[in-house]
């Protein structure tokens, strides 16, 4: 199993460790220090060795800071995290609402002055400097990592091996990759890149530091000749034969430092992403800029796009096989967990799941309008007769990631249940048939999404879609489906597409399919001249008991007939005769 | 009648003219000169007297610039007049298309130095400051008006009448709004007002100084101790007895400068409209902050929207009128300007019609894919079997401002304008039928009334929707349904909603109505705390003849049977029994 059930919070080891963090600040001649959840690559998930954040505080949430002065100390999360902070963080940590209140007004008013030590490795120049502007009193000081200093049996850092992405999948030769964004540099002769998604779509690498991304730790510079300094533990790249060739010189992290010293400019990087640390080592000149893989990943090339088809086919024949399996479990006879382990089993039955994409989400009933919920061995509920069923899930295939939402009935949930449904599909839908301008923003989409609920006074907190990697991070940028999706869309670009509906303490909806936008073919008569529009990439029945077919246009009802035919036919053939008799019902039209 | 159809185009003016600025320029000391189409009270209509840039180029165009340099001269033009620019224009005058090229961007390519000068009356600050920031080689200089030296004949400044705006229209006294605005104004001690419709708004008056808009020209200033000095030619306010009472001052105009001079600080401007002249006169410290009258002038009050749908109601009598009688005419018998001449009769016949809302917009066949379009006896063309007639005009009546397009068969055009008409009508009633959470911007709902165009690859160039005032500008912000709508969209904003679609050199469609944003009620188990929706204040049918019914949903048909019913309640009483038959049959049920 890729996923644990553990309950990981202890409250009780957060105040010896704050005892001891405090001498630690005391020795470095500090009044504070801050630990953010994150490490120096900024990614969504992070090693053992970088989890300082729930060692300390025993907080284990995907986003968070803590704050510890000298006599007062705090834990800062936000507002999908506000119970479960409770129960993980001892009361010797104040719990700060997160941006709500920032970290500079809260040590603003904690501290009228001195010094706020902070590594430079994982805050990035964008963090530090909102911070300092935000900051009157005190002044962040960088220092060593205090937690490492304290943290007795540390974890070392991840060696996960490194291994190449073949080019028949990339569909661009990482040479060629070098090659054109060393072209755009402009004045810069070099590029520092930080981020791991990015080193590992540009040198067609993947690698396995953290869970679920398959991405190496690393830093990179990339030079204005077309070549590239890879700077990565040597154990990690032993098995990767003469894959990066003449182009691509790897050398062990711990040159990197002195290699940015020595970098002749103008120089460019990211602040958004870039540690304090790289910029104070470069002598010289910057330039700011974004980084510049982020776009040209996000644009797949048609070999990765097939490979999304192809993993998508793959992935929902086990869709499909665990729905079918659902289906036939009797109202309390399952569990959660037993729904996690199964839909697991049916992915790793493909032979070809690397990892999961994220931690499955199954939420049946009340815990289904838990947005982020993971089940643990305490909270995992029993299927009951009229529940909700929510499965929010993915996998990592060497072709492709996917991420999948359904949400199916347990026995007959309710009419409320039922209009919240369909009116959750019919902005899923909306925004499946949507064509559209070129030139259109994710944010201008996103109410297409909502429209339907916001009729009857619904809506959901979250953003309607997010981008998703060619096997690398599910949740990738610069694109998405949301009110701060402020670029344009572009074809290639793969999106979830998964609005939904909570309601709190009751249920929770949502349906996720991953699209890819494309080029709509020309109409006669048009007027604008290149209009975009979406494939589907997910082919999993969506549960047509949950709808209410007088809710549904004549558009939307062919729609979704016609999306069970293309189910149908293409998962169909995957699987055996009694599980495709299953298939056949759950696409029968309405 | 307020409209004429001249020509009033006359390109052999301009050379001798320029020449005559070029002495200008030469005897003020400078190598160029600005000439704006604005007065000082930036507004979408001129007096004869501010009608400088038409004077000197010929161009009448209602935005536009004339740059005069030593060798060289431009007029500057948006998309919308790049023909009209040729026939009333020298060729002395290079055309710029603007604003594509700057004219800072223009200048600098033309001179390599020195001075350019400008009215600072005529510049805001806004205005000058990009174009400095623009400029590389020469500079601004402020100077007299060089147009004002040369022009033998220039009319005088208006001396339209001011009256009172009653306060059972206006919903609130301009004692009271006075008070909430010198309360809002913060560390400010005074608020400099250069806005015409501002000041009508604050000190509940209404003018007519320019052509549509019922405004003075004036300035104000409002001190933070709630009262106003009011900067106005004492001729305009002979007939406004004691409205203003105790707390506004009069002053004439020529004492506005030392008053700016004398004012003791902070003062606030608006940069966005306040002209250079006014930021160079005051000695005090300047804040600069938005014009604190154009949020509250945005939200109308109770009374004001009551009036909006009196005044809707009694134009939509005269509309109905119109209609039947367009109706009645057989093909090949009138001419566009014959729809405009009887379309004003029919308001003036309500006896209310204080003046028209702006010149009507009547195109029939191609002339209505000239989104601007104005008729005059060159241009205007016999309705013909086959077009469509689109007529864009409103009235500017005491309680209220209408502005309403309809577009109308001629014979029997063909399912092409059927299908863009239908689709055309989807968009608009797509935002009117929405239900959306307090916070949208009109950004976030001007891709709806484009999403059945898009279906198809068409689309429309305009913005969706702009606001509208009391009695007043027929274009006000800052509320507007559009990609550049940015502000929240508040209960008692009054919009337009027009979407359009337009084929060139054959056809236009526009379909329009007023509407106000107001509270939805309250659903029961809505999550949305506040939702907003919209009421539609226009009651005129909708040409049934170019609907295809299939291509609308059933919610669709619903609201337009829904509104041909109200439509038919609310007008049919106002009407004779001849014109009431027609419009029982116009509103029939599809």
């Amino acid at each position: 199993m890729f996923q644990t059930f553990d309950e990981t919070a202890s409250p009780d080891q957060g105040p010896p460790r704050l005892q001891a963090l405090r001498g630690a600040m005391e020795r470095a001649g500090v009044d504070g220090f801050l630990v953010p959840r994150a490490d120096a690559h900024q990614g969504e998930y992070v090693a053992p060795h970088d989890e300082r954040l729930s060692w300390l505080t025993g907080f284990t949430g995907s986003a968070g800071w803590c704050v510890a002065l000298r006599e007062r100390a705090a834990v800062f999360i936000d507002s999908r995290y506000t119970v479960q902070v409770q129960s993980q963080v001892a009361a010797d940590f104040e719990k700060v609402d997160w941006p709500a209140t920032s970290l500079a007004e809260w040590i603003d008013a904690a501290l009228p002055g001195g010094l706020v030590g902070f590594d430079p490795w994982l805050l990035t120049v964008t963090q530090k400097r909102e911070m300092e502007k935000a900051l009157s009193g005190p002044t962040l000081a960088p220092c060593p990592n205090l937690v490492d200093e304290i943290w007795q049996d540390q974890p070392a850092p991840p060696q996960g091996a490194v291994f190449a992405q073949p080019v028949e999948l990339a569909g661009m030769a990482h040479d060629e990759k070098i090659r054109q964004l060393a072209q755009g540099l402009g004045k810069a002769r070099a590029c520092v890149i930080t981020l791991p998604d990015s080193i590992a779509w540009l040198l067609n690498i993947r690698g396995s530091d953290v869970a679920h991304n398959p991405v190496p730790h690393a830093f990179a510079i990339l030079h204005a000749d077309a070549t590239v300094t890879l700077f990565i533990d040597p154990a990690k790249t032993a098995d990767l034969g003469d894959h990066l060739g003449d182009s691509v010189t790897c050398r062990p992290p711990e040159d990197f430092e002195s290699a940015l010293q020595a970098l002749a400019g103008p120089v460019q990087i990211d602040p958004a992403s870039c540690p304090v640390a790289v910029i104070d080592a470069l002598a010289a000149e910057v330039i700011e800029n974004g980084d510049p893989c982020i776009l040209p990943k996000a644009r797949k090339t048609a070999a990765e796009l097939q490979g999304a088809r192809d993993a998508h086919l793959r992935d929902g024949a086990a869709m499909v096989r665990f729905l079918s399996w659902l289906d036939a479990q009797a109202p309390g006879t399952i569990s959660e967990i037993d729904v996690v382990t199964r839909l697991e089993a049916e992915r790793a039955s493909t032979n070809a799941l690397r990892e999961i994409s994220f931690d499955t989400i199954a939420g049946s009933g009340p815990n289904g309008a838990i947005v982020h919920y993971r089940v643990t061995e305490g909270t995992s509920r029993t299927l009951t007769e009229g529940d909700l069923m929510l499965v929010d899930s993915g996998g990592q295939y060497v072709d492709g990631t996917t991420d999948i939402t359904r949400t199916m009935p347990v026995g007959d949930p309710g009419p409320e249940q039922s209009e919240a449904f369909t009116r959750v599909l019919k902005g899923m839908i909306a925004v499946s048939r949507l064509r559209f301008p070129k030139g259109l923003t994710g944010r201008d989409i996103d109410p297409f999404a909502r429209a339907a609920l916001w009729e009857v006074g619904l809506d959901y907190g979250h953003g309607t879609g997010h981008g998703v990697g060619a096997y690398l991070s599910v949740h990738e940028g610069p694109q998405r489906i949301a009110r701060t999706g402020t670029v344009p869309l572009e074809p290639g670009m793969i999106l979830s597409n998964e609005p939904g509906f909570y309601r709190p303490g009751a249920f929770g909806i949502r349906i996720e399919n991953l699209i890819a936008v494309e080029h709509a073919p020309a109409i006669e008569g048009q007027t604008v001249s290149d209009s975009l529009r979406f494939e589907t990439l997910t082919y999993v029945p969506i549960d047509t008991r949950l709808v209410v077919p007088d809710l549904l246009t004549d558009a939307e009802r062919d729609w979704l007939n016609d999306y069970h035919a293309e189910v149908l036919a293409r998962i169909g053939p995957q699987l055996d005769a009694a599980t495709r008799d299953w298939l056949e019902g759950a696409c029968r039209a309405i």
